[in-house]
């Protein structure tokens, strides 16, 4: 018999080789005697990195980059178990949890720190970067992460122009003479779920601009911003990203990537499922346990139950969630095939007191599930 | 296939009919197509009489009775199916929560409405009363019930004695000529889980006097008078019960039901066990599903999921627990035969919520865990 572990962060509590962790010692406990898998899974936002480093059997790096407002800060990416393929996540550097409320404003930030950790990445000898993106501080398209790799951007009078959010609108030409060679060699594969377009009322700064400090006399200067960048990619770089699915995500860097980069943007857990091997593990398997901090109807959409259970479902296994909170009607995420729910609380309790313990509450909910699988 | 249902109340939430009812719709809502039995069980405290009227498909007959202070109070007993058994709970009349704080008093309060409810089932053609004891607020030996049935209480001059704790000190003789007739025909079963004598430091008035109002210099007076219808009770009535376990259990209400009424004391899970037919549901089960509002170690002893698993475990079945809270390490649960044990709380909440949404949480629980169940 063998059992694979393969759940997500519980975000805020444990990460996801620490959930594997736990629901492996429920599963213990339980009295099983089989093979045991663990694949540390995540959906190409917070987490990924951990993940994918955890299964591969990679290492962490830490480097000293810039943070959304060009301050230095330690920022890590990961080198996979092959050596050869590297993660960064953006939030790391140009994240929005490194700015107080009073520091969030896109006219000033830059995913400069992005681009230093990509840059960071390929000099370690990556041939490929796996970015995830989400959680960004910035409206910048990716600008400021060009710069880091290479790219100069000049105004009118050939005068370099920053790759912030509130001078985009200066720059005049985009100029590719020096970006780091490594980059055009490598392969960049950008983790995105978000379907947002760069421009318009769905686009970048109108959606997502306002959580990240854009207030309303902000607006039409990033938008300009971003529809100025869009228009020198096509003509200096012959790239037209502007109604790419994506391009709008993590203000524009989606678009950035694509355009500065040659990246391809993918849903995250198929991303994160390929490069962990996910379906290796699957083979011979009798049970799944995959798990998220949360589900809800919404999990049914990019997010890692339900991706695995997507993937297990042909196989005909049983696919169980374990989580922190169920919340309203979940019929759904059975459709998607998750055979069952299980909530690792064991009673009334509060939110801090389940998310502290949750290690616990997981191996102690497992050992119970495992205990009813067993008695088949 | 054939899942058998048989859980206590969730105490101050639902009863056990009401639990029986939810963990169905949960098994439908699962998808189960097979035979479903329904047994709603009790230990012999709280919602013994409800579950068994459900189980055997009786009635509840009203009856106004004295309370402890001996105010008119409208109360139930319960005429099972077989329309010979009865089942009166003593807490009904004379429970504890019958008076406000500062009316507890062990020295005024009496059992007499106990009395006047098992005399309500004689005199409705039981021929059997099965009696749960506890949450008395009474600590008369069972004098008030006796004086209800028929006996009388004299003193040294021959005049009436009141039958509540203050005054058995002045009981000078028992006179059982009055006794209603039916009594002695009757077949009266005590559900009892309480070991303590009579008297003594683990006896009625030291150990549970306390929680009913009784202070120190209560405590020689309500000893000394269960000590004098110890005596009474073999000189006048020849039955020696002093030292017979359980003769302490709700003031003495249990020793007086032994002198008393003949009565038999013996578990209370075996006893509900029994009458509502239990084993015989079991018969061809494959699951069985069992619950209680909070589950912790103690839950081996006496209660209803254990005694429930202990009858299963024979049969080879699974059993699976609900419950509201799964309260420390309960490991020894497993050791009495339960299988595993499912919260029904579906993430971070009060006790309140938890309360108050009891039935459609352990319709959705159920539901999860019949779904894994049927994934065999």
């Amino acid at each position: 018999m063998k059992i694979l572990i393969a759940p997500n962060t519980f975000k805020e509590s444990l990460s996801a080789p620490e959930v594997c962790e736990a629901i492996r010692a429920g599963i213990l406990a339980a009295g099983f005697e089989g093979e045991i898998v663990s694949v540390p899974m995540a959906d190409g936002g917070d987490g990924t990195m951990n993940a994918l480093v955890a299964s591969t059997d990679g290492e962490i790096r830490s480097v000293t980059v810039s943070d959304p407002l060009g301050r230095p800060v330690e920022a890590a990416f990961g080198l996979l178990g092959d050596g050869r393929t590297a993660v960064v996540e953006m939030a790391q550097a140009s994240g929005l949890w490194r700015l107080s409320p009073d520091e969030r404003n896109p006219l000033l930030t830059s995913t400069r720190g992005t681009g230093e950790l990509i840059a960071a990445a390929l000099r370690a000898g990556a041939s490929t970067v796996i970015v995830g993106i989400g959680g960004s501080a910035t409206n910048d398209g990716g600008a400021g992460m060009a710069q880091a790799l290479g790219y100069r951007f000049l105004d009118a009078d050939s005068k370099e122009v920053e790759g912030i959010g509130g001078a985009l609108c200066r720059i005049f030409r985009i100029d590719a003479s020096d970006v780091m060679p490594e980059l055009f060699s490598a392969r960049i594969r950008v983790a995105c779920d978000v379907e947002n377009p760069l421009l318009g009322p769905r686009g970048a700064t109108r959606v997502y601009g306002p959580q990240k400090g854009a207030t309303g006399e902000m607006f039409d200067g990033l938008e300009a911003g971003l529809a100025n960048l869009a228009y020198l990619w096509e003509r200096d770089l012959g790239i037209s990203v502007k109604d790419h699915p994506g391009a709008g995500a993590a203000g524009g860097l989606g678009a950035g990537l694509v355009a500065f980069c040659g990246a391809k943007l993918e849903p995250g857990f198929d991303l994160v499922a390929e490069v962990s091997g996910l379906h290796k593990a699957l083979d011979g398997a009798d049970l799944v346990i995959t798990g998220e901090g949360r589900v809800d109807a919404s999990t049914a959409f990019g997010k890692v139950p339900t991706g695995v259970a997507r993937l297990v479902c042909a196989a005909g296994i049983p696919v169980l969630c374990l989580t922190g909170d169920i919340a309203g009607n979940c019929a759904n995420l059975h459709e998607c095939g998750i055979t069952a729910i299980f909530p690792i609380v064991r009673g009334p309790m509060t939110l801090e007191t389940s998310m502290k313990e949750a290690a616990r509450l997981i191996a102690l909910s497992t050992e119970q599930v495992i205990r009813l699988w067993m008695r088949r």
